[in-house]
């Protein structure tokens, strides 16, 4: 069953890639006008880089819990995932920045501004974040809404400045929970939210795709917080990405044991969630978020 | 007439300046989240200095234009002439950034980078841009659509690219039309089609648009370069913005007085478009693109 489900979300993974791929080949505005070819290379860089897709795939599972009809859900919530990977795709180009983290490695690649320059990292991430709305607007006006406000201002943009004050700081759990819930939460939340609108989905339904969006994000940060931190070690740097920049994180916070745990009752919130949808896909889904935490 | 017209004009500016303010008192998620305080006073920075809202009298004047209920018109236009004020914004604080225009003064204040810091500026911009999308989702999903690619990588980004690349060089007067159409018209052109899908235009109406934004577009571009030599001669710099970054330009490439000749001709040719909808206020805009050139 696990097995058969791994190789369904092998599946989607493959669509999406192809669909990223398709999606640089042929942006293009009405009169056929295509970007320039070093806007293109550059946003290829970083899209094109191998990636887990998860929020994309927590947009299709979604649409599969809802609307059981493979083919018509993944054919229906595909603009959706490819518009949240185009998002979070920027969002990574621009945190690498050097007025941001300054990283010069991601997703095994040189961060883009070291591969290009400064200047085309940041029009790349602004190209990429503006061509998502373009994708997006073929899943309707409440997408193109829920996805905009997530990623906004009061959202994932307003939670990377949150979490740029916080280095070098100890803030409360509570006041941590608020940072990631809007830098990494709000993101899954509209990724489960989306599938779901895509789908169909009635106001119930959405309702509680929501709420297993946000116990899924949860998981997901604590689990990459840990994750970080054996990162680090196995890399024998002594330290992950988070302490070099000193970031607030779960770790540092609660200490290894009670993150694990903390992470393991957000994930399993969600796997009852899924269960309500009888999802298989998007319980996997759920529980992969901290499969390698234990 | 024309006073009358310029009053109306100057109305509806007042109309847009109360709409952005509010927009910034009232802009956050479905559970109550604003944006962090920092975050905010960064978007007020940029967004509330005084501009001329080219941009946004655009989308109301060709609804207007339409919709010839001049109330409902801008009922229904608001959303959208917020939201091409907000990526105008955007666009400017980016273009300002050390990497790329390294400007340090815009709309008679500090550049938001040299007020604040870099870190906040690329994040105020990316949080402007993606609020946009938020904004216009009222308007509906075509709106979207017809924004994110005016301003995209086939758009506004990649013209802005376009012309970091051109710097120093001279290109030929049509690969400069092809430039500018991206990184100025598109707007212009999102701007007048934007007014009319809000109002309910037709096909042929939204062509007509189209078309008086695309020379508007031009008109107004060429005029920025006219007028950025002159405005540099009068501050006895010598030089304006453009000469300083060796900016392919109008007058670079013409001289002043064919520069000037092809600006009111693109302005007439969008006056005689703007009288087939028997639109005043959209006729004044139009020539108005051009009147400090003379």
């Amino acid at each position: 069953m696990d097995a058969a489900v791994d190789v369904l979300l092998e599946r989607w993974r493959g669509f999406i890639d192809d669909a990223l791929a398709r999606h640089l080949d042929t942006v293009g505005d009405r009169d056929g006008v295509r970007p320039p070819a070093r806007l293109l290379d550059a946003m290829a860089h970083s899209l094109l880089a191998p990636g887990k897709r998860v929020r994309p795939l927590v947009v299709l599972a979604a649409a599969t819990a809802v609307l059981k009809d493979e083919t018509r859900a993944l054919e229906r919530a595909m603009p959706a995932a490819l518009a949240i990977e185009l998002v979070h795709t920027y969002s990574l180009i621009h945190d690498d920045l050097p007025a941001l983290d300054d990283d010069e490695l991601r997703r095994g690649r040189p961060t883009l501004h070291v591969a290009f320059d400064e200047a085309t990292a940041i029009l790349a991430g602004d190209a990429l974040l503006t061509d998502a709305f373009a994708v997006l607007a073929a899943a309707g006006a409440s997408a193109v809404h829920e996805l905009a406000q997530a990623a906004g201002s009061a959202g994932m943009v307003g939670g990377q400045l949150d979490d740029v004050a916080a280095e070098g700081t100890t803030p409360s759990i509570e006041a941590l929970a608020r940072i990631h819930a809007k830098k990494t939460g709000r993101l899954f939340e509209a990724g489960a939210v989306l599938g779901g609108l895509c789908a169909g989905g009635n106001g119930d339904e959405l309702v509680r795709l929501r709420a297993l969006g946000r116990h899924l994000g949860l998981a997901f940060q604590i689990a990459d917080d840990l994750l970080d931190v054996t990162a680090g070690a196995a890399a024998d740097k002594g330290t992950g990405r988070d302490a070099r920049h000193d970031k607030a994180t779960w770790v540092k916070l609660l200490g290894d044991e009670a993150a694990r745990a903390r992470a393991h009752a957000e994930a399993d919130a969600a796997v009852a969630l899924a269960r309500g949808f009888d999802a298989a896909a998007l319980a996997a889904l759920c529980r992969r978020s901290v499969a390698r935490t234990r």
